[in-house]
């Protein structure tokens, strides 16, 4: 059972949390964000139509959501800590390798981070995961510290939007456009 | 065994050539796309790690590809077809609806067709589907002719990149740039 855990129920809520607010932006012409589904290999059918009865888990996925916002094309990941920090290792290579081509090609990837204890959300930009991912890998700190994440990237539910992050994108995106 | 064979193994060349003309692309820095999964909910895990005993298909999933061209969104499926006109019924009504979302958002819908009995690929641009998909809905002909396949679009095998669909997703953004 703990691994079934580790795979699929934790931090459902917020995946659930993030869905919603994906299918209202749907809805309002907002955005276009598609949940990709956890890679499952089929390898037996059940008896009933649509059942499955052997399957297996397949190489890790990428991220968790991808789409379009306006033209824009985005990646993301929606990821819980109780720690008032964000542990590293909470993002696997593969997905670091990911948002990196990503973000090449023109993209904009990030992580949406819940710190549980603090009930606070921030876009965290993949600029910033990044740098601390590569000091990381030359022996630096393990963690994002709260302090890194930026105040004007912090996402409020609003109006019915439960993790409103299209606000931070678009801060994000001004702060860019600034600089 | 039928059922199965209509969910996954149908196709599967087609797919695989897309596959590795997308990991090639991905190598060569020239887009990020990916694969969407079938979308399975597993149920009770096996005995073995990373096995799953129960797991039934989900609603069905949106397209096959989502990614990021050089700044450009895109998201598409492959199809085949062994006649010399493309059946709508190839297409489900919820791909319609994604595929018409993703391009409310400035990005860019396509089919890759495959022709079997031609051995031709074609690039059928969203704009196209959407004029059958709506005339087909109000009693018109339930299929795209060939002939409506543009000869820009045709899409050619190159240096290793066995369905080199970004070279007539780039002619088709000339002529849409034209026009």
């Amino acid at each position: 059972m703990a691994y079934w855990q580790s795979r699929g129920l934790r931090g459902s809520t917020l995946e659930e949390m993030v869905n919603m607010t994906n299918e209202r932006y749907m809805e309002h012409g907002l955005a276009c964000i598609e949940k990709i589904p956890t890679p499952i290999k089929p390898i037996k059918m059940g008896k009933e139509k649509g059942t499955i009865s052997l399957a297996y888990f397949e190489k890790k996925g990428s991220v968790d959501y991808i789409g379009v916002v306006q033209g824009i094309p985005v990646c993301f990941d929606a990821k819980e800590t109780s720690k008032d920090n964000f542990p590293l290792k909470n993002i696997h290579e593969h997905q670091i390798d990911y948002m990196r081509a990503f973000q090449k090609q023109e993209g904009i990837a990030f992580i949406v981070v819940y710190f549980t204890n603090h009930e606070l959300f921030y876009l965290l930009p993949f600029d910033v995961i990044e740098v601390y991912w590569d000091k990381s890998q030359n022996g630096g700190r393990k963690s994002i510290p709260m302090s890194a994440f930026d105040e004007r990237l912090k996402i409020r539910g609003k109006s019915g939007y439960l993790v409103h992050y299209l606000e931070a994108l678009s801060a994000y995106l001004a702060i860019n456009t600034e600089s």
